[in-house]
């Protein structure tokens, strides 16, 4: 008995995630939605890639993603002098591969051009072969035709736009007057375009963030120094590829990268609100009052520009409980900007602390 | 707006838990009582240890933990030429500190002698100078007086029993009689002592775990290796200090180091239900079913001996999910022994998962 | 210039090593040779790998090796319903990559066969298509015209021989005979085979060690946890590919994984003191001397069996100096038997530590 | 056999320093001189700080430290009520468990006075309370007696200097006129001072970096995101007390921070190019030239300011060769800044590549 244990004590430093095992994401769900993690912006060997696309799978699972969308370039396939030029490849190689571990595949694919219009992303579409077609309109009329939701990728890319902003081109104007834009990019692997925010509230876009790896992802986003590649959460009314598919195009996401969460206010306060509680005073004295908030999520937020009589700043730690010393004659509730929740090109989340 | 998040960015990588914070240890409650993370056998400079008593609050806090006891040897002073003998000293230096921070602090002692019957914490005491008596007996007796909770330590340590293993003297029946043995330590430093679940049956003792720590406990449990201090749960009805005294007479306890858990049946088999839960299948083919294990603590549990038609043995990763396929005729509940589940000297924990 | 300092600082944390950036492995170099480390063992999506060769050869650099062989099958192509078979694809998309990178690229192969003869690796070839034939003899003869050299692949592979035990079947000692088996593996990924070292003996055989790599090699060998992958020390005369060939033909390879390593005594012994280095004693009492052991290598060493009068044990961390008290009468040398150090199947290496 | 290798490869993933254990920092050293690693300012339960003595030389060993002086305060010692004071007791306690381990021990002391003239340390002291009087002048000529080296601690500390910026009050041009300051702190625990450069040069003082640790070094530097703790680099004739000595004052030192150095032209020179050495060229093309540079040091480089035809910026990692790419008609040396080697308030350190 004691080898046995004594065994299973040296174990234990050997643990690691392994196929089939997804790991869990500390973020809460929103009430009447579960929260699904998702990236919907990555490559395989099948254009410029350097992984197969079962190794998508496997890493999505060990960073506890929920969904993804393998969307090879549809215009760009390096390696097609050894690999013959398929775009369902991925697609069919994978499909099993992920219903067999409970992850949600999108059949996507990238349709790559120069910008104006750039980048987009169809997601959920049914055949990829259909989509590789001279004029750009006519690749986006067929994805549209399998039903397709459209998500402008990387606007601000540099390589693109040198100077790093996303600007609103002719073409795009006519994409969106045919409701052919629906969601849009905030965080691109590790660019991130602040003008985003005011487009989707301006056109009523679906924010998005997404790793576009094409490389090996734990070599990207290396642990333990980073926390998480980027991911878009979704608030879908169950954890299937439909619900899925109804919360993006009806808009129901944030965007996570680092210790960021981005989107609409509508969304960000009450997610603020899920992931954090106020207890009730524990000590008193004459001078000062003591109070702790619990995080209990894996996002660290930083509050800023308290008044006078209670902490300037303090920072709720990731999956900890902060002790908070006010003055005794404060008044509750506590207002704080929330550095880290962006809610537009300039602007940040305001919450208030009360129990 | 844009410098703003970069520096937001870059700071995430200088997150550490600063003074008031307190880890979440991802642990579950048992229905009706709050499970307390605790740690009953610590030393500072007043006795052979090497931290002034508020570096113990410090570090309590960072680790997660509820409540500890700091218990300096009242026999055993190496620094008293430096630092006059004291016994309350930590105590006084440390009560306010605990109690600003949310703290449960334990007054107690080491009582410090040779086997038998070895060394002994008094917890839950008034005034340790009162036990520094001349007769351990005597010592047993002041301490019961204030209402002490008598932990035996380390009674298998190898400094007093070269072969490890914990030995009733006369001395220890005695002591049984009077009602003077409340707990034993199971866990303690590095070391662990089977035949103390034994023990606890029969004489129907509170199982601890405690660090005993005399340096930096930061140091002597390195992350990322590894996982956590020797601790002992309480399920305690509040979280408070009279609460957990209150469960500890009772022995509602269980046991936590690295990766294995120990204790009686009755708190582990609930307990472990508590940490998972099954899901219905999400996938099914002629020959398969698959369906998923959500472990949602910080302890890896190791499912061995599955029968024919189901996996031999399972690791259900800590904070993961695990998907399992099994044969499609197999019939639920699965029955598997936790290898890492101490329930007894030579019993692990028998568990069924079904949904 | 305070701001530029400042971003200094904090740009610290994010370096990785980037593309052209070969780590140091800090092993010393042999009086009159260079120490290559080199992995001989070696998969990419040409056959049941998951990544694009040229990964391959961006691990490598990152993990610190001096020279790479990729060793796709012959007969096992799985993916081949998506990428035509071409056994050379591999090596005519690498070797340019290789050479702008200093990274020594040898051309190979993996004949893979039931046991017997099981799998071997044909190194240093110029054609792998030429090696596709049936009979496996003729697949050796073909390797051989073309000068390469052959190593036994994993001679006790669970998958092959249920017992994990090497074994010589008549195969094999047509092939020793013919001089058709140059060297073989001790380490195959997480497996060794103890007796591999009398067959090196036996048959003169020069050991190898190789992490049979199929996925991404930074997953398999996570950091911070695990030191290295599996690799051969081969002592060439200097630092190219011909060099390289002519000592694995010679023999001159120690075979190194996690800490230990492993091979003839003949360079096991001059390897272990061009590791350390004792210092003269620098402080002494009446009953005891003090010196110190510096180990200037990546590899701890483990000594046991010490005689009366000098520690029973030490450990040599790595990249550290250790300092040992002895008995102030003790005779130098010291002797010890280093635990890590293999040099036959029964037998771990015998030192003296004298300054 | 089998066993014994299984247990040794187990064992690998639980060593860490131990006691007597120096960790090697790799740095190197130059022509003439040894290079000690040191932290003059130190502090312990005997003033402010949180451990015991002998916990400083564990935590120096560990740190890879050649030598230390501890530094508790005279005249603040919060801690009377319950340790007597004698500020010679931390050196009583420690010299011979330093002497054991072979660690260089300075006794030194800090007098704390407002500023200014501030906070300085007397290091090579011989007894500690003949400098607790009352006039701070009176202080300083009792230290200069005993032979001190007198260091101006963190002269721009904010408590002390609300804008941080370190000025000469009369006091100090008193204490410069009669030779009593002869270091100064450019790197104090998490501040650092540009102007203490100009400082070093107009009145030739001796540049140091100290860590003025109060509690647990390996909380406050912690692994494996942070590389080090603040140190003084000590350019001395050999390894010893004396040497050392004779070093501080002749003035010969640099300090070393995270991936900072900074110091004297004179020293930090030959000091990056005892860290670094340019290969010749391994490949080259009609375009292109490529040639790798080692690093043997633990800090990392950051070239900036290429000229055209070479790369603008290049970072030579730590323990790492680094390939570079220049142009094929590129005229040698390449001419860079190096952005972490400050020399100066305003300046950097301007370094060639040549092979």
């Amino acid at each position: 008995m004691k080898k046995l244990i004594i065994s299973t004590i040296l174990l234990f430093c050997v643990i690691y995630l392994t196929d089939g095992q997804r790991k869990t994401i500390n973020l809460p769900d929103l009430p009447g939605y579960v929260t699904l993690k998702c990236d919907f912006h990555i490559h395989t060997i099948f254009s410029d890639g350097n992984v197969w696309p079962t190794v998508r799978i496997d890493e999505a699972l060990r960073d506890g993603l929920d969904a993804i969308a393998i969307t090879d370039h549809l215009e760009y396939t390096p390696k097609k002098d050894y690999i013959p030029v398929d775009h369902n490849a991925a697609w069919s190689i994978s499909e099993t591969y992920a219903k067999e571990r409970n992850l949600i595949l999108i059949h996507g694919t990238e349709i790559t051009r120069k910008m104006p219009p750039g980048h987009f992303n169809a997601l959920f579409i049914k055949d990829a072969n259909l989509l590789a077609v001279d004029s750009v309109m006519d690749a986006y009329k067929a994805a549209i035709k399998q039903g397709a939701f459209l998500q402008w990728n990387h606007p601000g890319w540099r390589s693109q736009e040198p100077d790093g902003i996303p600007k609103l081109y002719p073409a795009h104007k006519i994409m969106l007057e045919k409701g052919w834009i629906h969601g849009i990019e905030y965080f691109n692997d590790s660019e991130f375009y602040p003008l985003v925010m005011t487009f989707c509230k301006q056109y009523n876009l679906t924010v998005t963030a997404n790793s576009d790896v094409h490389g090996i992802i734990s070599e990207r986003y290396p642990q333990p120094d980073y926390t998480n590649r980027p991911m878009t959460l979704v608030f879908a009314k169950e954890r299937n590829h439909d619900s899925l598919k109804e919360a993006m195009f009806a808009g129901r996401t944030l965007v996570y990268f680092r210790d960021i969460l981005a989107g609409k206010e509508e969304y960000a306060k009450p997610y603020f609100y899920q992931c954090i509680s106020v207890s009730k005073p524990f000590h008193q004295t004459e001078k000062s009052i003591y109070f702790e908030v619990v995080n209990n999520s894996d996002i660290p937020f930083y509050l800023i520009n308290g008044i006078a009589g209670t902490p300037g700043s303090i920072t709720l730690a990731a999956n900890a409980t902060t002790r908070i010393v006010a003055g005794s004659k404060v008044q509750f509730p506590l207002v704080y900007d929330v550095r880290n929740i962006i809610t537009g090109e300039k602007e940040v989340l305001k919450v208030e602390l009360k129990y």
